[in-house]
């Protein structure tokens, strides 16, 4: 668009596209094995998903915040930053609210459903979908049973549960878990995703439960710390547009700079994949699978208080509800501040309603929402935020690509498989903690080993001259016209 | 992209972003109802998704080419343009090949399948799936009953099927008529295009019936004519990448042109819309939108032959069959012309898969289809010539888009929702044939008529000047530094 102030790079061995979690591991790993990078970033920050924001005096994560032991790549990576991290364990009763009833229950203890019989059938639904899980390949979930993949998670929760307490309660643990509603997602896509980070169960409880970590200053701390042991080789603010490749190399086309390389790590959800032009073009299987793994759907809110006024009445902060627009909230006050955060999510067909309303409405409804969970101090915060996910261009939703029927079976092979210099990161392309920042690490360092390894089998960046002497590797490689392909 | 060679254009009333049936249709509404137009398209032909090409002497449609006598739109437009229609009825048995075993049957027989249960148990189906479509209202199918976009229609079709031959054949409709798979489809939105259509059954069927046409010349003919009615107003080889809009008008940004216009009616797929850069963002409904419905995938494979050399054996050249690449062919010769042609789809999973092998392997197979189905004759075309629609960059598939569960409770009403100044066409968007040529003319036509009353309403395109007297209208409108939106 800005063809004019495009800046020319020199050639690097590998272009990254995208500063988030998954590129900037990508591209630390690959300096780290010695060869030059230039990562190029469409927003004017680092973190991708990732972001901490100064709120009402305190700092709040507007996306993904929690890391839990069992991943240990985040874990590392944090470790080796020199980034801490502090346990989020809130003593307290839980508030539950369903048909319009408030009550409270205790960690560990059974939400207290109007149907009785709801929380056994919820523990085995959950128990059920575990021990599905455990039949499907984390690695290849497409060479699972084929009918999985040809039917909804809200078909599979149609046929394991009768009462609307348990079916309330699942909804709330999907939506939950993957901002979407149960009627968006294959029930391989989750099974694959279960299989890829432990039972279901333990993710919906994950966030109440001791053993949940976030990082001391913000989870975009990380990327900033990578960002700054990348100084100069990372450009921001400037979408890439295009990704030219031929027997040369690379070309990739960005607002603010044009560089050659290599190889290049293209490190965005599949959904943003799309958004770029490819010459040659993606093969249909490529473009296919950018086409059918759309974005969930979250806007995460945030109040902040001058204290967690909730602490007094025994509460942990944690809300699960039948009625939006926030179902399930949570203390997010950090240890040592005075202030209290309350952060409720609004997800799924409840984000894409409420993120046509105007801010001032939704932010009313939050409020009260807080309020009839923790009672009227909610309505007066000295701070709030949120941020509608889906509204972010870069984005284009959260907390990560969902599934839709038959996405795995078709294109799963094609989620990690480079076409020609082209290598895919992101965290939808992990085996382990796959849509997790320990997936977007784990898929980033996977995308590095990929070039070094292509790099080292000379796929690296050759000016060549045709007979003319003319060099064919300046000006754009038009593909077309040189018959060459990846 | 190309920032120093694009050209800026005078201002016009609207800008259509693509010249396929449908904007083309706009475009022509919007010019005789006095409106000044430019019409902007990536490929640097139009036509969209009807596409005629010369193969072995003979004109072949790589695209979109039947209609029928219910569809009055697109009927209409070819009588104004002057585009004849003729039959394509071929006499003759129709080929069935299933488990290995070939046979053939008589035109309105029922098929023998191996099971002989089948044929009523594919019926009843049939006739269910139209009986369920007649409670959805065609124009507003997400207040229908929402359990059935909570599910594919493959969970429907193992609920409504026993046997494997009704399984098979029901696979084979529907793989078809949307180019896609059972599971990648929501019931819901199967049942919406029924309703916008016609019966199921009556929509597989009628391919082979007499009441089909086809356009003499080809249905690419009808945009051709239409683009020559604007001779100087349509700008071919230019994808646009960019439309901003404020309260000044909108600017859209392709490759060849900039332009500024009151309004903008983009005329291409939801999974194209989400290719385009909007400033300010799209709501996230909207971009949510581009993001659910994937485009079907289909190979279209012609081979010509010297003559149709199976109506000698009292076939009429279709067939249908369990086994691929193209499980259902017809007979696609052009009445007067001495020359046959084979017609053989490769759909859904089958295109996904076969589109990934060489072309000389493909072209192999699918001749050995035909010869199967044929005779030894059909594996010695005199040319040969195949579309896979999911490798072009500016259709990204084809037929059309497919709705996957959970798009039309939550994305349904924004399919046609204008945006500030964007105005939303293409066969996806129509109530009555959606999906078809026909749905692309309503939809033009729906959108010039939304953008001539915005017209008239005075959102016409306004230069400005700020306080200091600059002419805020030249220039990247930036919207976010004159803080007005849409």
């Amino acid at each position: 668009m800005k063809g004019g102030q495009v800046r020319e790079e020199p050639a690097v061995d590998a272009v990254v596209v995208g500063a988030g979690l998954a590129g900037l591991a990508a591209a630390r790993g690959l300096e780290a094995a010695g060869a030059s990078v230039l990562v190029v970033e469409a927003n004017g920050r680092v973190g991708g998903r990732t972001m901490t924001r100064r709120i009402g005096g305190v700092s709040v994560e507007m996306g993904g915040q929690w890391v839990g032991p069992g991943q240990r790549r985040i874990n590392a990576l944090a470790e080796d930053l020199g980034v801490e991290i502090f346990p989020t364990e809130v003593p307290g009763r839980t508030v539950f609210h369903e048909r319009g009833r408030r009550s409270e229950y205790e960690e560990g203890g059974d939400p207290p459903f109007a149907d009785p019989g709801a929380a056994s059938e919820v523990q085995e639904a959950f128990e059920a979908l575990s021990r599905l899980a455990a039949e499907v390949p984390a690695e290849t979930p497409w060479t699972a049973e084929k009918a999985w993949d040809g039917q909804t998670l809200e078909t599979w929760k149609l046929g394991q549960t009768r009462g609307a307490g348990a079916r309330f309660y699942f909804d709330l643990a999907v939506e939950s878990l993957y901002a979407c509603e149960p009627r968006d997602v294959s029930l391989l896509g989750v099974l694959a995703d279960v299989a890829s980070s432990g039972g279901f169960g333990g993710l919906f409880e994950i966030e109440a439960s001791a053993e949940e970590h976030r990082f001391v200053g913000g989870a975009q701390e990380l990327s900033e710390r990578m960002a700054r042991g990348l100084e100069g080789r990372v450009v921001l603010g400037s979408p890439v547009r295009r990704i030219l490749q031929n027997d040369a190399g690379v070309l990739v086309e960005s607002d603010v700079v044009s560089v050659r390389a290599g190889a290049v790590v293209v490190s965005v959800p599949p959904a943003l994949r799309g958004r770029i032009e490819y010459e040659p073009a993606l093969p249909a299987v490529h473009d296919g699978l950018s086409q059918r793994m759309p974005m969930g759907a979250v806007i995460k809110c945030h109040a902040v208080y001058d204290a967690p006024f909730w602490r007094a009445s025994g509460l942990n902060g944690r809300a699960e509800s039948d009625t939006g627009p926030c179902k399930i909230t949570c203390d997010n006050s950090t240890p040592g501040d005075d202030a209290g955060v309350l952060t409720g999510f609004i997800l799924g067909s409840d984000a894409r309603r409420w993120g046509q309303s105007p801010a001032a409405e939704r932010k009313r409804a939050v409020l009260e929402c807080f309020a009839r969970f923790f009672g009227r101090e909610a309505l007066h915060p000295r701070g709030y935020a949120e941020c509608d996910w889906g509204a972010e261009p870069y984005a284009r939703g959260g907390y990560a690509g969902v599934p839709a029927p038959g996405f795995f079976l078709d294109h799963g092979p094609a989620l990690q498989e480079p076409v020609g210099r082209i290598h895919w990161a992101g965290t939808e392309t992990a085996t382990r903690w796959n849509g997790y920042m320990d997936g977007a690490v784990e898929s980033g360092h996977r995308a590095a080993r990929g070039v070094l390894s292509a790099l080292s089998a000379g796929a690296g960046y050759h000016p060549r001259t045709d007979s003319d002497g003319r060099d064919l590797s300046r000006g754009r490689p038009r593909v077309g016209a040189t018959g060459t392909g990846g």
